[in-house]
């Protein structure tokens, strides 16, 4: 019997405008069960850069961990991301949610000028150095981009969104719900998710055909 | 063309351990969409029983909302458990997580003498009256059958919370992963999920097979 492939899921906190989107973080882990394969969540171990009452949209002034919330949705089983050995997965998968462009990187308050967390930046370049396949949904392909510069990725239809991915000396191709794009130089495999204005079902088809290209490209 | 069928979803919080288990939580939604329902978002406005920090399973020296850290898993588009009407919706569920235990009755620290928020009870008991389906996952049967008395429900095979079931006046039907019990006289629905030692995608197969039973019986 073949063995189980293993997809490391990175997790931004717990949440969509200060962690991980719920939807397409839980979507992920699905998807990568559904097609027979194994996963393992991680996160960095720093504070969120602010915490966002989900209700009003208001900033709440409180401090949050992001590896403590991320645990979450983990149900508790999940490392810290300095722990990351790209020997020992298959491929490395990043959910969106703005965390992907708070915590993992600056980019939603910094723009292109951003700075990105080492332990993702270690992770993806790892990754990559490997010839293992990347995925990443929503907005997270902006964070590759950053890392990597000259990657072909999708992030939907986000004019201003695509302007940074340019400048970053990303390829932006433009998609609609459930299409994937795949840069073959990287192996990045990329999909819009909630950066489009989706249903959750329409998530769980992009969560799952990013899983299904990673498994056929590894 | 029929009008699509809306059901309502009660989120106890927003992680496993003192919230809402958010695997049952979001493939409860997942599995409204893919059945061609909509959904609405409720949950009860008052603070935590606790916070547990889901890394350590420690408690945290801090409080929270319910409504507020539920509004995580809905991205913000929830509305408290009071405003929640029987005749605008065709049915409720319940996904399970400690917090159906600990913020929407005290079952986990009382027992069967636990007591029941008052929106939870009002909801469960207008929907009944209604003559509408009521679904529940995970621990929340227990919630169920503290608020009807004689109902019929499965937590799956756990000894102990089947005699509390049974306590309550409840008759107790033993399953095993993605199975169904359905109690005519309440058009109750009920299935296991994470009270067994489950997989993701068993997850979503139980929360399915309530969802498709619900809107069969509706």
């Amino acid at each position: 019997m073949e063995k189980m492939k293993k997809i490391a899921v990175v997790l931004a906190g717990n949440g969509v405008y200060d962690g991980a989107e719920i939807h397409e973080a839980t979507l992920t882990l699905l998807a990568i069960a559904r097609n027979g394969a194994t996963y393992q969540c991680f996160a960095p171990d720093v504070e969120q850069a602010h915490v966002v009452n989900h209700l009003t949209g208001e900033e709440m002034a409180e401090t949050r961990n992001v590896l403590v919330e991320a645990a979450r949705i983990a149900r508790g089983n999940i490392k810290p991301l300095s722990d990351y050995d790209a020997k020992n997965f298959d491929a490395i998968m990043f959910p969106g949610g703005f965390g992907a462009a708070k915590n993992l990187c600056t980019f939603a308050f910094d723009g292109v000028d951003c700075t990105v967390n080492p332990d993702v930046e270690q992770a993806v370049r790892s990754t990559v150095a490997e010839g293992k396949p990347v995925g990443a949904l929503c907005i997270s392909p902006v964070l590759i981009a950053k890392i990597l510069g000259d990657v072909k990725v999708t992030i939907g239809q986000d004019e201003a969104t695509i302007q940074a991915i340019e400048n970053l000396g990303g390829t932006h191709q433009k998609t609609t719900h459930g299409q994937v794009v795949t840069d073959d130089k990287y192996k990045v495999v990329t999909t819009p998710c909630y950066m489009l204005d989706a249903t959750i079902d329409q998530i769980a088809d992009g969560a799952d055909n990013v899983v299904k290209k990673i498994l056929e490209i590894m």
